[in-house]
């Protein structure tokens, strides 16, 4: 596929924030998925880093604490999603209360199941952060 | 409806604090809902507020913002719930960009659809503001 | 489009429980839909009717209780047919004040704006009915 | 965190409706909640079972089937608490083919994964409800 | 249960499409749930195969590569359903590019999380693919 | 906000688009929305139509109708957005018999509540087609 030139600006500053929170998130996504989609790993950063995480006019973690709130409350098939940036958030500054606190929150909007759900998500982020840090 | 004798702390926290971001709001579910539902508006502010809103852990202008977002990914059904916690973000503090960049951001995860229709909730809440300013 | 001789039994007893509950449906689904999709109708009595509704093992009551239950958790775009089904849930006995119950309860799995919504609408049918019964 | 003394009322019946229909469930959250989100497991009981499931005005088999609806309409991410509550359904009288009735109608709503999702949870309930009973 | 006589024209040419696409599902579907729930083996292929995917007036390609779409934004519970149309899709002459475009497009609609869990699905199809050729 | 030099590739086919399917989209986007959320209508055109809809290995029609399912299946807030895919599938070729069948087929996975909601959508695009023909 011909993909077209590439946004000068976009895609660099999604590569370097994608980099700092998913180290060697771009290369695995290319490594999977770019034989059969060709350039979605591009886009991916791209859209996602380059074009919404990196955006202005909301601190880095109040902008990952409500991604968290949203893939909490979408339940089901966002856990991948939800623990990768549960620990984007952790990287930033978010204490494991406030995502806590940020998950149990939607149970009046997602419901009991998507607070569990995404409780034990998280409970496996903070499992692997301790046992990083030990 | 025999209605156990409710909590003497949440309920009452809930209540503070319900009427401080949306004064009026447990009347008015009572005299809609109770006779169908006993003690309807009572549940709601003793749950949502008292249980809920009102936690520690999470600054209530964080907790509102990550609120906003499950609304908008959510979609759909939410509109008046998201105008309501829209309005409770900006007296506690949110800016409007600040609600403008957490919905944007949900275009990653809720669709583009659920970006547009949160948009027009938050603008319909801003002009309401601005005609209460003038 | 050569639409296939359909089923002797499903389709009957879907028409026999239609026009009991919901009254002229099946026409005005005819009128709106089958010039754009042929024997659309058709297949709705057949199947929804015919091949779900009109199934044994479950008292009709219940069965409608649990459709509202389903329709106020997934929310938003089911008003139109939770308003059926409340309205057809009366029919056979059940009283609102279940109705009530059935979609307050759904607050801890749909969360607040479904049950609000929801609410709403059973609200609209009692009073609908009502005014017929004046 | 300071937890606002709680409903005299809603917890206690909250807690003994949990422990009847699922003995040590309360525990088990405390257990692996509390420590992260303080006060959730007290939450939970009061909340879900004390405002919610203990209410009056409708039946416990019909709520319970009435959840059953939902949680299978909802789908993906709600398989513990669709085993849950099938269980708790049995417990107060709802037989095995009602269950699958409800779960059965769900396709006209929820679409038909999430029939066959619920279906298994449902067999797997039964399954482990034959193998106790041995 | 007294099963009505079923469809003389769409139970058999829903037979004979599953058949094709899906040899062997009516018997396992019937093995696994029609003790349960009488006649659900039947009434799903009398429904889907008959009444929705053998219709005429759209080709058998786009309309599976348009359930791959809605099953893909629908997400969560229905990747073993996912599955099933990716490899009926691929029967009617879908290629695997087609797929993963369709799978791709949905992020602006079901969302990052969607996609990717779409996507794995579809490469496990493929890998079956390319294990049975060998 | 800074706004980095965008895609000189992906904005630029993704405004071709655009403008071919929507005229005035964007500038539309821009005047209701870009004050809010500086830069909103470019992402939304370089994103949506330049990164996803202009892709290649699918044709576009197929592209069109694959969206038509999702947004019907995904339901409640997509009317709008629905209405606007079902425009441009039929400015590619798409038949209104072959919409209309795309919806239906979505009774299986997204309920008959969205499939009823969509069959509307499409039929006030297809009389505003008729009116303008007129």
């Amino acid at each position: 596929m011909n993909i077209p030139v590439t946004d000068t600006g976009t895609y660099e500053r999604g590569q370097a924030l994608s980099e700092r929170v998913n180290p060697g998130m771009e290369a695995a996504l290319a490594a999977r998925y770019d034989a059969l989609v060709p350039g979605m790993s591009r886009t991916m950063v791209d859209v996602a880093y380059g074009q919404f995480y990196a955006r202005e006019g909301l601190d880095e973690k109040t902008r990952l604490l409500a991604t968290v709130a949203a893939l909490t409350a979408l339940g089901g098939q966002t856990r991948p999603q939800l623990k990768v940036n549960i620990a984007s958030a952790r990287k930033v500054g978010a204490s494991q209360r406030e995502i806590g606190e940020v998950i149990f929150q939607m149970a009046l909007y997602g419901g009991l199941p998507a607070v569990i759900n995404a409780m034990n998500a998280a409970i496996e982020v903070f499992n692997e952060e301790a046992a990083r840090d030990e």
